[in-house]
């Protein structure tokens, strides 16, 4: 088995096996662009390196031996040697960008001898040595985890003891002297010396970047992107190029295009002597890219060339980082680059029209979550108007954040323990230890760092809102405060507003809006529309959802629950009476009085929606919900029933009575139907009166009633019976006629199980993937989130199964369940309507399978249009 | 499609479509015995007029008048002449007997001209009018449901004006006015007058029969006996023959021998000159059989042909209705003859030693569930006879009980110290901190809860009696009080008796008897082990339950739950320290206090079985179980933890954070084993510690743990893991080698469906029936019981998911756990462990789809071990 591959031997489709950024040096090497030299570990080669309890094997180690030797022949250098000696870097490189890793080592090769002899070679010890500590103390920190602090305090002691400001003044034998501090704090650490032998870093190394693929991080960040923790990580080892050699060298990164708004014109920064890592820490501030045209006309004419290649060749916008070491260019790396939504749109819709790719390939560039971007509000205008601009930095991710402000991930995650909402984060510069917390804010404010810092990146990606480098404010995070230029001071839990749009940061709540639907993303949605088979419906309860909706594209509610419409102040008494009936013909009285308002509901649904189908969710949740929690409600609950002091008791031993062991699987969903008829036969006189006035106001309309949790054909039957026959009474009634619909939610287990005898007696089914989630795993969304973190935590789940859906599990029961139900009804409507429709990886599910439509929440639907266009483009390009 | 058959047309092969009773006649009528003949309307017919909204169909009617038609040609006799009358009977007629049902309506046929003519015909114009007399009342009651009562009172107040005490004395005038009377009240009644039209009479009585088929009674009944509601009922009409027609006439019922001890000597009863009516009611007393013999001696010697002929022909004892007209002998039917299990067992061993049948014929002549009467005690005949039923609950546990009540499980555990005998416990329902208290009585009483309730489940397993839902009586605990509906009151220390085969309480001491286990039993059940295939195991926590279990016939433990290990009072206190602690410092320094309990329970279970496997279940329910309830025991927790006053609270918290909305699918099984890893290294050390000494002292041990809740491979490998290594560092410490097995209980959906990756890892699999019907149905047990009521009215379910597996739902996903992990592990250990592993149509199932062996609670495995032993018979028989 192949474990290692030179750069020369690989191409850009072995992401599985090189990941990304290995095949892409593999890919930038076949096509003969200047790239240092190198090879690729495997990702087989880290999962061998877990199967075999953490230890590397021996025929890996063989590989890297040999692909070494092959590389020290073809650069003439030598790993150890004194005089020209190799020097490497090591990074990871998993089939996808990981924040969350280990990121690079560089300078790798290095010990007292062989800077001793380089020294000589390249008559610049100060540059030889500062490589040297540099090299002591990542190795420290990414492959030994001993605190970066010791060291950066060595280093600033020194600069004290020195008296200088800057690390530049520092001087060689300064330098010389640090590497030797070092060697000693590294000693302290480790009980042992620094690994003088070269091929020990290296190997030490490449374990230290596998071992990252398991930290907690990286898992964090799995989970989130749902990343299987089986795909293991890659390990470059490449020639060192330097940046940082000398006033003709430097380091930088660029887009081929704005990564912000999309704009077609090269977009980067870079720093002149300097090492990549001095670009991203934020520690200079670096110069725009077009200024390199100026300083070194050469090398940015064809680095410039070299960008519309790649664009070209990837059929993308390429993100890069470049060095230049002595006036020569070499490229270090080239991906697709991360952009905004807008960006994202226009550089799909721009390439389209230029003939460059194809719409189809256009709808797969883009991320159906990042379309939550566009989807966000905005601040108003109004508030903008009287609002006062405290503090501006780079508008690094758009949209609007207002909210509490916290200093600390740790903060954040406490408060929205605590139930707060509207959180955002505040801090000096984020590291990947901040994914959880950027994950569970509105907005994101950084005092350092540029639009390529990992906050930028990060928060991109996230589609949150994001201000970056306001560094007029001061952060003291010990006291949780920020101070403003003028000496404003904001504590912990004070109110902001950021936009990210613009970079400017308010110091007060603001108010939001909807964004505007602008022309490329209507361009791009309907190209979505042409290609989809999906249907695309929405969960909306009340009309203001219903429009939404339809605003962002919905052909239809797949389900309104009608849970919501008992809670209303006018019909919670009545609903209460009804529960705590002991006749029918009580219930029956207290019904009526609620009638009109669930009549008045759903015909005002039925006029939104103008003819689109609309699912209607009878009453699911258990009475119990629904009642007195306080005796003061009991009691007033008492007095409107008119009752005596000894009826209390009763009523009190009624709500006791009501209570349930386990809710969830307790008196509910057309259990409650099959236990007190009248209240599915009142639901269906006001949604049969309702679509009859509507009807008679010119609309068309065609309600879809929907039974919840059923398990059994003849529950089914026996509900469908009353909804049928009530239906029928009414219709009679007003000598009118009226085409509906009954069907059912599937949503227990034994439902999908039984789904062709069920199928046979319902016109629809709607998959309740929510609940189905829950019983088929056996455990409550409510109870589950006190364990689940464990099991994240131990690698037992990979992604949250009520977030995408379980296809191993949940997934098989679905597919059972449309697969029966098909075979004794070709053409019974099948959708979905659990939180799954509006997630992508599920949603290609739902295609595969083969289903009509899924339904989700009004704000994913564009989410979920562009998610069912690219299941479609990739079924067909399975095919 | 044929919906009427003449007897001559049918056979005993035929009992789907014709009923048992349908089958048996035109049986009879096949072998040449005397019936009187007549027609059957299929089950068929029955489902058709249900279909058609309970109305006869014309083509049913069309060949009910053909089959009519035929009799009257056969006979000489013509429905409604005035000469020669054909009078009919009418039955219902189920596959199997239904008590539930409508029974006999005779004399059909008679009007005001028949009875005149048919008086002047037979010259016993007295007779006729009797016969009339009974008619109208029979189909005032039973077809048109009007209050039998009225008519009775008409009957005696006429007995009173005339002067007279006894029926016979009434004069046929007599019988002509009561015709009269009857005629009124029926066109009170009816507000019609009585149909003359004897076809009318026929097709009334017909419908009548259908209707009955869905009587509450019938339903009730049906599903006590998991008889589907689909099957339908047949109704045979046949001519009539008068045991009350002279001094030569008579009727009876018999047994081939006898039904209660199973002594092969005919057996039975007749009355002269009388309906087979009044045999049954009870107001004569029958004459024993064998004097038959000197009053007609003719006849008897016929009869006891025909008796041996049955007996022969069915393979079984019959049991048999005769009526004797005019010297003239009649079969009117016969069916298998119901007996007690004593009797069942010596029929079944005498009847293979006689050759007449083979052991497999005679294990299929028990019903399982028939064994219970062996295996229990029972109250002595006598006492029964003078005692007095005070209230009537749920037959949940069978067996009798008589001694002191208590109230509390405290009292209970006083009671024992101070050396009192024959304890019963009352309870309002029962928790499992009441399991010592009910470990230590003799019988349980609940007020609430149903038959598969706490009480009753627990009850079950360690076989003792217990009534259930004993809603008449008022417990107060705190008075310690029993009191009846009719006022009386029982105190603490009073003597009751319960009988839990029947759910009769009694207000007194009862004489019991232990059940024998004589010689016919064991042979009886040596054959059930020679032809089973599928293993046997028991349910059993404790040494005494294993001893019982053994007793029984048990192979091995198939289910030892650990959760009650930890109540006792010695271990739930550092369990609770346990479960509050906040450190895994702390949780380690209370789990090795539980430690040594542990090992001694394993070991002392392990020397019982002597080598048998043994599964032991890591704990399963959820930590708030064993939390205190009261302030007092939370003080107590607090004073043994040294805490001060703010860590109270601080406790209190902890004790509130472990709440959860749905315990039965929250933080529980293997979830807790993923949290509190130390649980289950403390647990595994136990057993293979508990092991180690028990193999040391010679026996052969092979211990089997068993992880609960699985529903993914990733998971089981995790606890797994925790298992293994902890085996492992155990036997390294004691420089020992020891055989363990590791497997898992497949009770979540999820693991049936994913059972193929699960069993690459698993030594075993049981299958945990009870919670994967409560997930697959999504409802919980405890909740269930309020709704599932409401079904069974409804007729949607037929019977209950939790007594026998449902396998339409449920049965699917074992059957497909089954396959997909045998095909991965060909030879992996399958069986199941639910309540369903006692029930015999469970076993059957479990025989199906091939399972290794059921594990059920001690006292069912007799039961069980037929059941086995049947379910191979049918397999046999079926290839």
């Amino acid at each position: 088995m192949k474990y290692v591959y030179a750069f020369h031997e690989g191409n850009k489709d072995m992401k599985n096996l090189l990941g990304g950024k290995g095949a892409n040096l593999a890919e930038m090497t076949a096509i003969g662009l200047p790239v240092p030299q190198g090879f690729t570990i495997t990702t087989d080669a880290c999962l061998k390196y877990y199967d075999e309890q953490e230890t590397l094997n021996g025929e890996v180690i063989t590989q890297i031996k040999e692909k070494l030797q092959e590389l020290e022949q073809k650069s003439g250098k030598k790993l150890g040697d004194t005089n020209n000696p190799l020097l490497l870097s090591v990074r990871s490189g998993a089939q996808v960008s990981m924040p969350g890793m280990m990121d690079t080592i560089l300078n790798l090769g290095m010990n007292d001898e062989v800077a001793a002899g380089f020294a000589i070679s390249t008559g610049n010890p100060r540059f030889v040595y500062d490589n040297y500590r540099r090299l002591i103390q990542m190795f420290a920190d990414v492959v030994m985890g001993f605190p970066k602090s010791s060291f950066e305090y060595l280093f600033d002691k020194m600069k004290v003891e020195k008296g200088v400001a800057l690390d530049s003044e520092l001087t060689t034998d300064d330098l010389k002297e640090i590497v030797g501090i070092y060697k000693q704090e590294y000693l302290k650490n480790a009980g042992a010396p620094f690994p003088e032998d070269p091929e020990v870093q290296l190997l030490e190394a490449v374990k230290a970047v596998f071992r990252s693929w398991n930290n907690e991080r990286a898992i964090t960040y799995r989970k989130l992107n749902h990343i299987p923790s089986e795909w293991g990580t890659a390990v470059n080892v490449q020639e060192m190029v330097y940046g940082n050699k000398n006033d003709m060298s430097g380091t930088g990164v660029a887009f081929t295009r704005n990564p912000a708004t999309g704009e077609d014109r090269l977009y980067g920064e870079y720093l002149m002597n300097a090492q990549g890592e001095d670009v991203v820490a934020g520690i200079r501030t670096p110069k725009s890219i077009e200024t390199l045209q100026e300083i070194m006309p050469e090398c940015y004419r064809e680095f410039s060339h070299i960008c519309r290649l790649l664009e070209d060749h990837y059929k993308d916008m390429q993100d890069m980082e470049f060095t230049i070491e002595d006036g020569h260019l070499f490229m270090l790396q080239t991906r697709n680059g991360k952009r905004t939504a807008k960006a994202a749109i226009k550089i799909a819709v721009d390439m389209v029209n230029a003939g460059k790719i194809t719409k189809e390939e256009a709808l797969l560039k883009i991320q159906p979550e990042q379309l939550n971007q566009l989807l966000h509000p905005n601040f108003t205008q109004e508030s903008l108007e009287s609002a006062q601009v405290i503090a501006e930095g780079l508008a690094a991710s758009p949209g609007a954040a207002t909210g509490k402000i916290y200093f600390t991930t740790e903060d954040v995650i406490d408060a929205d323990a605590r139930g707060e909402k509207d959180l955002l984060l505040i801090r000096g510069e984020t590291s990947p230890e901040d994914i959880e917390g950027m994950n569970l804010v509105h907005g994101i404010l950084t005092v350092r760092g540029g639009m390529t810092s990992h906050a930028a990146v990060v928060a991109r990606g996230m589609g949150t809102c994001c201000v970056c480098g306001c560094d007029s404010i001061t952060v003291d995070e010990a006291s949780k405060t920020l101070t403003t230029k003028d000496g404003a001071v904001f504590h912990e839990g004070d109110y902001m507003s950021f936009d990210g749009s613009t970079g400017r940061v308010y110091g007060e709540q603001l108010a939001t809006m909807e964004p505007e639907i602008f022309g490329d993303f209507e361009t791009f949605m309907d190209w979505a529309d042409e290609i989809r088979r999906l249907g695309i419906r929405a969960n909306a309860d009340t009309p203001k959802d219903a429009k939404q909706a339809r605003k962002f594209g919905a052909e239809g509610i797949g389900l309104c629950r009608t849970e919501h419409m008992f809670f209303d102040e006018a019909r919670l008494l009545p609903f209460r009476q009804m529960i705590v009936a002991d006749t029918e013909e009580k219930r029956k009285v207290a019904l009526d009085k609620i009638l009109p308002f669930q009549r008045d509901d759903f015909a005002e649904l039925f006029r939104v929606m103008e003819g689109d189908p609309v699912i209607i969710r009878f009453l699911d949740p258990p009475l119990h919900e629904f009642l007195p929690h306080t005796e003061e409600e009991v009691k007033e609950l008492a007095i409107s029933l008119d009752m005596t002091f000894e009826n209390m008791e009763h009523l009190r031993n009624r709500i006791a009575d009501l209570k349930e062991f386990n809710p969830m699987m307790g008196h509910r969903g057309c259990r409650l139907a099959v236990t007190y008829p009248e209240i599915a036969r009142m639901q269906t006189r006001a949604v049969i009166e309702a679509a009859l006035i509507v009807q008679e106001e010119g609309y068309f309309v065609k309600p879809e009633i929907m039974i919840p949790l059923i398990g059994d054909k003849k529950e089914y039957l026996y509900v469908k019976n009353l909804v049928c026959q009530t239906a029928e009474e009414v219709l009679k009634e007003k000598e009118a006629s009226l085409n509906y619909l009954v069907g059912t939610m599937i949503e227990v287990p034994r439902a999908t199980i039984t789904a062709d005898e069920i199928a046979k007696e319902a016109d629809f089914f709607s998959f309740g993937t929510n609940d189905l989630t829950q019983m088929t795993y056996g455990f409550s969304r409510d109870d589950a989130s006190k364990f689940l973190q464990d099991y994240y935590k131990e690698n037992i789940f990979d992604f949250d199964p009520f977030a995408t859906i379980d296809q191993k599990g949940v997934g098989v029961l679905l597919e059972l369940g449309t697969r029966m139900s098909r075979r004794v009804k070709r053409d019974i409507s099948l959708g979905i309507c659990g939180e799954h429709g509006g997630d992508p990886q599920s949603i290609e599910f739902c295609n595969k399978i083969g289903l009509d439509y899924v339904s989700c929440s009004p704000y994913r639907v564009p989410v979920a249009r562009l998610a069912a266009a690219q299941a479609s483009i990739r079924e067909k390009s399975n095919k």
